[in-house]
């Protein structure tokens, strides 16, 4: 452990983010003094999440963090913990949190939600299927989409880690599911494995058209990770008394301004419309409900979960690049070491 | 009674609505034959509301409706009920409802709210501090912005009708109020006569300043009926789990296009902010509840109500014109006989 890897940020990226906006760096790791609350963690898995990318820009108004240049890449990481001082992480205990790209990570758990990964779930699960993706997925839903039976969900990015769980969670609940995601594969995958009931492909053009076709009745709930055009198309359809959920909006993650939003504007005063954003952190004591939700329905086979594992830690930064690519199928992660597959 | 008078929209207005947009007719007025639920009301007051400029325009997708060319022009009325096929309207009580600019008016009130006026009230009471402007402001503030005591409520449009009420009711939740509106005179008026405790002049320019200025908690809930730039700049300011209630967006309404939403989505998704449209209709059967409060609050003097009154129904449209140069004083109206002031 004399040594640690990192990926720090040299440059702010201007559109997609490029390698060349990191830079790799080996440094003697020496064991920090823990302050109250921080945790020294050993990582092995690295979830590319889309806001990673918010991240990377410079401070804004936007209420996410802003990397420093100079700085290790915040990002989501599990691992096992090396030290704490923090009584509820025990030494040798594993952890899903807000760390860095970094093998070696000191995190304050007092800024940062770090979470205990039970016994009998690999990191890779507890990244994935019961992940900060799918539980993010429950709480959208069951919170603040809450739809009712019979009712028509429409989900963007719907192939995508949070989206390809919303959709089934929406099943589950008795919605009418139809998903939009890029390119006939994915809209099959969602079809025939998934069990939507009907998918689009935004890449086929038209989506008022492909939504109204596939929404007859309207649409009661929209799930959104994108924004943008496919936003607008939805408030087009959006139906008295509709539900946006604002989870993501990653078509303007690398646009360098502010995301614009919706027009139509009358239509959601008229339409009694609710947008509403959240963050799965403002459902942190409600958890518990959550994984045995997810858990039960995996287990009964309703909810499928697949992730798209990469390797090495030199890729980290690549990887993440093929996000917005739509390039990877199920939840992107990169484990950089055998300790993801351990389940104690 | 064998002549009518009524304002017939003959062309869909470009920009704001001109005189010359509509045509004065007289006619002979022939009793109808009354179909089940249709009453006839001989109308004395119109209330100048901004959303019928919405209903000047060609259909769309905004779920608000479109008035025919060749017809007398959708509007919100009060008068008194001459004909009744609607055994919850009796001959000889008076109504507030959506009619026409007509004189003598055959609504379907299946197809439109239509509400009792209690004796006591005059239908000028009626169509102002107890009509629908005020209770649209009563379950905007309660039911949509639910602010809590000590909380930052902003509002727009603070001086008008629904503004007016809106602002007071967040003082009398225990809200520090700012209102936003035109010029320095009004206010003025939102401080020392409705007692706010700052007002923004828009016209002074640099909204995201004066709001950061006079809100230094930032905005916990933002009562918007004007949109575009004001709403852009509240954005800004949102607090995490802010509220931004949806009453109208005149800014855009003789725009002749779909009103644009505000950009910065990744606030309202990090801030966890709920933006929500209603209209005065979804809380149908709580009027009640609504009235005691507000006529409470009239009674002890923490509601104030100002009306700007106009006579002649031949000044109609001209008069409606001017709450788009927010020349107004208060709730407009036109009143076109004296029924307006009977209190039985």
């Amino acid at each position: 452990m004399s040594v640690n890897r990192e990926w720090i940020l040299t440059q702010r990226p201007q559109g997609p983010c490029k390698t060349s906006d990191f830079e790799y760096r080996e440094s003697e790791f020496i064991r920090p003094s823990m302050e109250k609350g921080h945790i020294l963690v050993h990582n092995s898995v690295f979830l590319c999440a889309p806001t990673l990318r918010n991240w990377m820009d410079a401070p804004s108004n936007s209420l996410y963090p802003s990397i420093d240049l100079g700085a290790p890449v915040l990002a989501t990481t599990a691992g096992r913990v090396l030290e704490s001082a923090d009584e509820r992480f025990t030494v040798g205990s594993r952890v899903t949190m807000i760390g860095h790209w970094q093998e070696y990570d000191v995190v304050n758990s007092a800024a940062w939600p770090v979470r205990a990964v039970p016994d009998g779930q690999n990191l890779i699960e507890a990244m994935g299927p019961m992940g900060m993706n799918a539980l993010t997925a429950y709480f959208g839903v069951t919170e603040i989409g809450r739809p009712l039976t019979g009712e028509t969900m429409l989900v963007s990015g719907a192939a995508g880690s949070t989206g390809s769980v919303a959709s089934q969670i929406g099943r589950i609940l008795g919605c009418r599911v139809v998903g939009v995601a890029g390119g006939p594969e994915k809209c099959t995958w969602l079809v025939n494995e998934l069990g939507l009931d009907a998918a689009i492909d935004y890449r086929a053009g038209n989506l008022v058209e492909q939504i109204r076709a596939t929404c007859p009745d309207g649409v009661d709930v929209f799930y959104d990770n994108v924004g943008g055009e496919i936003l607008q198309a939805a408030v087009e359809s959006i139906n008295k008394f509709g539900r946006i959920v604002l989870c993501g909006q990653i078509a303007g993650y690398n646009d360098g301004r502010p995301v614009p939003g919706p027009s139509n504007m009358m239509r959601l005063v008229y339409g009694s419309v609710r947008m509403q954003g959240f963050l799965l952190g403002d459902y942190e004591n409600e958890l518990p409900r959550a994984r045995t939700d997810i858990a039960m329905w995996i287990a009964d086979g309703r909810l499928k979960h697949r992730e798209d594992i990469r390797t090495g830690f030199e890729n980290i930064p690549a990887v993440f690049g093929e996000l917005f690519k739509g390039s990877n199928n199920g939840t992107l992660m990169i484990v950089t070491n055998n300790d993801a597959y351990k389940t104690v």
